[in-house]
């Protein structure tokens, strides 16, 4: 029987652009499903550089204009690896040509931009999707079954960082290729849209709605020279932020996000305390859960080191890959989204986290800056 | 020639009185000096208790009245295991007696007892101190050196945590023996005062005063049974603590503490993020100072592990114990503190943490309360 | 410019099978070169499984009979994932048709079989390879590049071992598709040639020439269930290897196998001990390598843990992955070995190993199933 | 009631002699019993050093002859802190003067000696044990609870190390003061009976008795400066020393001992795999004891980190401590021995490990070096 095709128009060619391709040319090779996925068109105003890409990636042809790219008919989806601020728009033409629709995260610059994005996409009907990716690290995957299944208890506990190290160089020019965000008026804000929303995402997964949040940020380098202008200019971004928390069932939080953690190069770890188990993660060593136990007889009980690798049933995708012990790489997490993205359009139940999801992060993260301008608590709107 | 002696009376015979007992009797062994610690009372209301103690760890005497023991002639240095909110009374009337005075942390009920302590023990001259024996965990020692070496660099960020899980159980009840932690009244606070006392006094050795902090506390089991009482009560203590801080030297703060994380038993732990380098230490494994050096070369640049337990200069300490890789416990920690307190009378320079130094901690224990109460940013008032 | 073809025949469709087949399709994604790889056939037996195999991954025609297949004219490189007892054979007739091969370990069944391997390639001039992946883990190859800076010093000690877990069922039956790893007939041997075969490549890789061996093996199920003739049967293979070793450079070696190590999936692990520097991998984090550096200060001398994942030259291959922190899989261990295969195809330096440097590890494996059988040391034969 | 005095003679006043003396002073207050201990006597050739040792430690008199002290009647036990080629005389001495001993590790040169000293005690019924202080550190004694419940079932594999690297530097002279386990006069053999014996011993604690044995021993600095003589001389001693052995429960193990491991200061470890169970320690992290159940549920199965610091009757040893969480020291196992050897004497069952135990250890060594000298198997003789 011949398989639906898929047809893929990719914005962007960078960093995630490359992430998202591999995991559409791999997933036919280990997610088999009705669907095949064509990459039917890759898009960027750079003429040329775009034409490297897509031959690199095998991309059936070029764009410079994404208004073309979401107009043309023989595109079933839009991926949006663009800088934030121009997630919007291109997600409302593509919504107003019916096009499904994978953005990456954040979904917008505010909440206000995301409620006008979940509209569209709400009204057209169009499947979409965000890429909060680390929900489909096996491990992570696996905390969810865990938490899902309600063998925590009550929680008393969430706690989450992200911390990196690369921007401690004073020198480091803001704005432009790969360095966008460092330029608020590109990324919409620093660590709090860019690794705290990662934390976000999963926490609301895990633990549930966010009621209220208290906020700090800094900015430490005050002034970079910007790519764009070519000026010394200030800098708009927050380089840290901490936050503290209040969740709906109860439990407090306590995040952490910053780019001048010395000797971390993307050390993503969420904790959460249930009464009966505790859960670990961290992105430095993604394959691994660290699991406590309660119930575990008292003389043995101890924080246990899961290597989530395991080809059976027990470890999320963990089947479809290679054999126990042996590792998957970050990569990965994004061939699983792609699998359950059309898992969801077969199976008629869209997978999250859906535009709407998303937007219930933008909810908070407009809350925490917020907060960290007012040096007050303050409360979550609804999404 | 004939050792000068040091008369310790000891008031108190629980967890603390033990761990100090231990020391007294250690240090000449270990550190021997010009001093020979002498046990020679110990106090507690309940006779036969006492007596029991002073039996099993070699005090010459006992008494039941801590006011007659703090007039006794024959006693040099009163040592304060007891509740919190004796502290004060004890440590004035010690004062009045031109006894030294080592003192369980924290300091004192709140900044106001502390101030009137630190005048008295400053006015009369006495020779004080504050058992907050992490200081002297040797791996923790090192990293106070590296700090003072100046090799961290421009400082950005200090987080801390001290999160048990002995207290989730909802029938364990309140007040007495062994559970006077429980019970506000005779300890003040809950976590903040005995678990984040610990970290912030680290903390203002380590990377110097907070400025200002932003605090939230919460008390998940609010009634237990009182010991003392019979009856149900309020509980009055927070269960959990989590805060932010600025630093006066520019970095910002993250502290958390707990007695709900399930999977933990005292796991205090700091990282101090640095320009040059970082270092974290986890009580957990108490000989390990971690520490990521960014002047490594890049190719193998990695935390290091480090096992503090050269029998060398490089670690502090341990050239008075065993062989390399063969690790101290806990309790040496305690040892030490009395090696220097000695020393201190020795070369007439006193060794912290003082009462004087103590007090900052309790200031900023007390901003944390008033934050968490107000909901807001609270400054943190001189010492 | 149009790329040169370079047109894949595979055989087998296993667990090798689909990790080389991956590695295939990325390497031109993320190892651009003057090559193109091209899928031109795969071959297997069951003619029904080939061809859902081909179609999953995209081979472009399949075959039944692999003489047939190395016959094709359209075929440049031969790739064996066929049991060992198959290599030999295949890869003569490939070598007949002058095809490139590259071969899964370990090179045969023993040291004769590998010698007219590696006589029949030589004297054909083809080029050859052996899939001894592990040499291309990031973490290996930096391992491989501190040997050869000279940083370690005059060896003393190697210490590898591979212990898995999964064959302590007794009810476990041998031979077929699977399990033909347990069927001697097929794999020559059992954990010595599956397992050690990998821990010896390294060895020799990164520490030189084993001089002599003494070993032990047992088979602990002696009997098992044969899927091919339905009928319970000795078991021939080794289900534990342990050895030691001497090394022409005056060091000594410890190496142990098993599958019947509970509590272990593939826990590949290597240490080597040198004057000045100790290195130690360890499969299960195969992304981070342990480097003790004599040279570092004292005061902060411990094993660093570096994560191998920085997109910089100071990583080997991961400037063409991610960014830092983020880690790649097992699988891409296999993209690098034929990004380097065609990079010895271009440069006419040929990338190890090859089947000369396979056959030292295959005399290896004779000297230590024969010292294991007398009891005694062995004089492991010039390759 | 009074207690009863057990008044110890100690010989020597090196590493050891301090760590037991330490013992004697902390056992009657963390483990109190019906003994008293009394440090009556200490003895060495040094007038002047045992004098101060005496001093710093408490010991009430002191002797430079050892033959007077065993003679002494005043003393109760002999603990023998001596280099190992005096232990045999002294402990025949006295045996004959019916004292107690308590004999420093290995028990003897080799098993002839050690026969001797067994039938002494035996025929003299006088108490005795020797100081393998290992087997009483928490998370091994828990180690040996977990084995002797029966958990593990079928054993497969035994595996030990004991890594050290202080004698790399060639200019270390051999033999006196601190040295003396560099000259083979004094200590009989290298690691071997060092270090490896440690190893022996609670193998065959937990794992019963070994039957055969493979060893190679390796000696890296073949002459050293003798501090005795002042002249360079040969070096007797094994640097290196591996085996592989077979149990008589059908398991393997394999040994190794060096101090030529860079980066390893004392890293004994051993791991046991057993067909439902596998226990893994690390002395340098001593409190800490790795279980792998495989009774978990396998979506939550991993090696459990147990902090074996509970003060429950879960944790050996560890009620009579501290609070949970909070580590004891390496020093703590010499103190559980002398209140085990108490508890022996007062309920009238001796406790391990005894002269007879220890001769098992020495019959292992004997076959050890036999087969490294003739590069051969050898059948472990009966103790």
């Amino acid at each position: 029987m011949a398989k639906k095709q898929l047809r893929v128009g990719m914005i962007g060619y960078g960093f995630m652009g490359r992430a998202h391709s591999n995991a559409y040319k791999q997933v036919g090779q280990f997610f088999p499903s009705n669907h095949q996925v064509v990459l039917k068109a890759a898009c960027a105003r750079d003429a040329e550089k775009i034409k490297a890409f897509a031959e690199q990636w095998g991309y059936e042809s070029t764009e410079t204009e994404w208004k073309k790219l979401v107009e043309r008919p023989d595109i079933d989806v839009i991926d949006i690896c663009t800088p934030n601020n121009m997630h919007k728009e291109i997600a409302l033409a593509a919504t107003a040509n019916k096009k499904a629709i994978l953005c990456e995260k954040p979904l917008a610059m505010n909440a206000a931009e995301g409620r006008e994005m979940v509209a569209a996409v709400e009204k057209a009907g169009v499947p979409n999707m965000v890429w909060y990716n680390y929900r489909r690290i096996p491990a992570v995957t696996l905390a969810k079954k865990l938490v899902d299944e309600g063998r925590l208890g009550k929680i008393f506990h969430y706690r989450a960082k992200f911390l990196q190290d690369w921007t401690i160089k004073a020198d480091l020019p803001q704005g432009g290729q790969g360095l966008w965000r460092l330029d608020v008026a590109a990324a919409g804000s620093g660590v709090s849209g860019d690794l705290l929303a990662h934390c976000i995402d999963t926490s609301i997964w895990l633990n549930g709605r966010l009621d209220s949040v208290c906020a700090m940020t800094e900015t430490f380098v005050k002034e970079r020279m910007h790519n764009l202008t070519g000026k010394v200019e200030k800098v708009g971004i927050d380089d840290a932020c901490t936050f503290m928390c209040r969740y709906a069932n109860g439990s407090l939080g306590n995040f952490e996000s910053t780019r001048y953690a010395r000797g971390h190069k993307a050390l993503y770890t969420f904790e959460i305390n249930g009464e009966n188990m505790s859960l670990f993660w961290d992105l430095h060593d993604l394959h691994r859960l660290q699991v406590f136990d309660y119930k575990d007889e008292g003389k043995i009980r101890g924080w246990k080191s899961v290597h989530v690798t395991d080809n059976s049933p027990d470890h999320p995708y963990m089947d479809k890959w290679w054999v126990p012990g042996l590792a998957i790489g970050y990569d990965a997490s994004f061939t699983h989204q792609v699998a359950d993205f059309i898992q969801g359009l077969e199976t008629g139940k869209p997978q999250g986290p859906t535009f709407k999801d998303a937007l219930e992060t933008q909810c908070v993260l407009d809350a925490i800056l917020d907060s960290a301008k007012g040096g007050k608590w303050v409360t979550v709107a609804k999404s």
